[in-house]
């Protein structure tokens, strides 16, 4: 039963990265960056997408793929910001794959878009698991969750370019040691950037804006 | 594809459950209390349980099951607090099973344990669709991951017996309404008692230690 289980996971496997590629070809003959952003429920991955839309919305056109279990209370903050939104609905399902962001695409005036962001579900563990067509994967850790979690999590850490530790004013109020977290984070995945952020205060904001801007203009450039 | 994924699913999902069926009579014969605690990463369960087992340690025998992709941090806590602990690492797995579950139980001393946390895989939404033999269910929501959970997360809020409030302390510094988290979690799961505790302060403990000696009991009196 193991086994058989496995050889269609497999199969489905397979079949999300055909599609992913495809996802991503049509995104680079438009000259879109898209981003995949991924972490724990509540972490601050709405926080930082709308803190991204405030502070570049004048510069850049950005579109928004919110994923979720259930409601749309991500895409309607996003959709208040004078932002395309779409939110999909995993009914239950614990990731967002290649399909979803298929159907998601063709309901975006991506003619229109120099950035998209897509934000997966709550999940540490599903989504690092499923590509989805994007060109950078970036994962918030909220400070609250502690340092320790590049050890129990390790595929999710594996994979990301971006590492943003977000919700750093909770700093003086926790036991979180910034040292061992980021040799943690360099011992799985020595590539990833890390940024520390707050999403409330704007703290370390410019850092994230920075290489994200980098990355769109290289998208832009590769593209004209 | 899709629809045979899900037959497939469906078929492991039963075989799951005969599982936990099994695991369950065998906790019963032997008068064990077993509670599957589940959260987002980070949200505090090992704390809980090392708090627990500091305050309960002399009344009750206590083991403990860890769960976790990787690593065996939570599993060597425990085990210096003296109790019995076994931990599963399911290699990238996103819930615990019935059938995991099944093989901790041959390695733990069951006949000297009235009280046995089975701690899963950091996962708000996977490990709400597995029962593993455990007679209640309790989740933690980290203050920090804000009030809005139970709209995003219903299945996980829906099949609860307990729903803890961790982090409390935090709540000067957060934007968290208690209110109106109370009434999300009542309009989805109306039996599902409802604790704010902090396991870093102690704050709330006792509530939630009534509420788990109350439950030994009754299930020593259920096996005497």
């Amino acid at each position: 039963m193991e086994v058989k289980i496995l050889r269609v996971l497999e199969n489905a496997r397979e079949a999300n990265n055909v599609i992913a590629g495809r996802n991503q070809m049509r995104l680079d003959k438009l000259g879109i960056l898209a981003i995949n952003i991924m972490s724990s429920p509540g972490a601050g991955k709405t926080s930082l997408i709308l803190q991204t839309i405030d502070r570049l919305k004048e510069k850049f056109r950005i579109a928004v793929v919110e994923g979720d279990l259930a409601s749309s209370v991500d895409a309607d903050k996003v959709h208040e910001q004078g932002v395309p939104a779409v939110q999909i609905n995993t009914d239950g399902g614990c990731h967002l794959n290649a399909n979803m962001l298929e159907s998601a695409l063709d309901n975006l005036p991506l003619t229109d878009t120099d950035l998209l962001f897509i934000e997966n579900v709550g999940n540490l563990v599903c989504p690092a698991g499923f590509i989805l067509g994007e060109h950078k994967r970036v994962m918030l850790l909220s400070l609250p969750e502690g340092d320790d979690k590049p050890y129990k999590y390790p595929l999710m850490f594996s994979g990301v370019d971006v590492v943003l530790i977000n919700k750093i004013d909770f700093l003086p109020h926790l036991d979180f040691n910034l040292e061992s977290f980021r040799t943690a984070v360099a011992g799985i995945n020595s590539r990833a950037r890390i940024f520390q952020v707050s999403c409330k205060t704007g703290e370390g904001i410019d850092q994230w804006l920075s290489w994200l801007m980098g990355e769109i203009k290289m998208k832009k450039g590769a593209h004209y």
